[in-house]
């Protein structure tokens, strides 16, 4: 693949890697409520992102738009699929087989994009031999034996805390190269391996600032 | 509270809002292990900022350090915990018991913090009457009439897409000012009301990007 308009090596800014999913959501809802065409403005209208911002974004990959018309959402979708990666299989083996890791293997979004969700681990003798999302939940013991014999690309680690880094270790010894990483710790890792965090724990404190930040700014009124 | 160093109205940069849990999760990691004190440089290698950032994030609120001492881990994390608004009790709602909604259940940590979960709803009538996380599950029908007898802080929303919205307008008109948001739709709520999202689809998609990145960088080498 090719990516029209970067430079060989160039890197995409954080900002338009976290700004990519949300275009990816908002041009599958247009694409399955039958719209046909988008202009950047209204794009902006919808995702709070100036008009501007959205050609910036889009242009870093190469132009797509056309003056006067816009966007064809399917077009538009399909170039932020490949921008995304997302037009590939992944395979997947999840390691935590408690409610979260559960939740995440029942995502039926996750296997309709591509995220095949191959085998799952756990330590609890009262799961091991259950079925869960299609596959039976293994030993974590087996997890070495399981990856020599079956290639991943992205391990998924929703274990406690205490576990995360020795189960991280197992992944990226097993060569897994990604991680996504639901255990509320700071997992360390070899250069190269590419680790993702859903921390929950950050995502409710900031809700709660911002609690707090309004009840202030109501007081000083 | 007084927050020293900010001017009256003034609101906190976003990339500050981001880094503060961050640090809170860090500093409680040093005072669980015995820390006494941190200087800023300590901190910037442990978390991977830059020691000017750290103290301009911090000089944000107050100046704390003490020049050739840095910082008192048990003063300082008492600061952050006391910028991040988690020196006091929430009352939470959770809508949704299915593995996601039991697994947000389960989390003790939000419990240790303050956030105390007082009910759970869901419309499954498998579910209710269940006992979960010390909460009976009643159905949702009842959220109105139980918000007008108690008040709550946060709604947590784990439900499946289709039902996120509804949810959601149900706990406003309950007067629930504050919404942490697991179901992968983009929200609209009326002015003051605060939405924190969990996407794990965007938290994904980011994670397929930097492999592909990858994939891409290594193809031009």
């Amino acid at each position: 693949m090719t990516l029209r308009g970067r430079k060989k090596g160039e890197t995409v800014p954080q900002g338009v890697v976290v700004r990519l999913p949300v275009y990816f959501r908002y041009l599958t809802e247009l694409e399955s409520a039958g719209a046909e065409r988008i202009s950047s403005a209204q794009l902006g209208e919808a995702l709070d992102f100036t008009a501007a911002q959205i050609r910036s974004d889009l242009s870093y990959f190469g132009s797509f738009g056309q003056q006067g018309y816009g966007y064809n959402v399917a077009d538009l979708l399909d170039q932020v699929k490949q921008i995304l990666g997302i037009k590939r299989d992944y395979s997947i083996v999840l390691v935590g087989a408690g409610n979260l890791g559960k939740a995440i293997g029942s995502y039926e979004w996750f296997r309709d994009e591509g995220f095949h969700i191959k085998a799952i681990f756990d330590v609890d003798p009262h799961l091991i031999g259950n079925h869960h999302a299609g596959c039976v939940i293994r030993h974590l013991d087996d997890l070495a034996i399981y990856l020599a014999e079956n290639p991943a690309d992205i391990g998924i680690i929703a274990t406690p805390k205490a576990a995360g880094q020795s189960v991280c270790d197992l992944l990226v010894e097993g060569g897994v190269g990604s991680i996504w990483n639901f255990s509320p710790t700071q997992l360390t890792v070899p250069n190269g391996v590419i680790v993702e965090d859903i921390h929950l724990t950050d995502s409710l404190l900031r809700l709660a600032f911002r609690v707090n930040e309004q009840t202030r700014a109501q007081e000083e009124c």
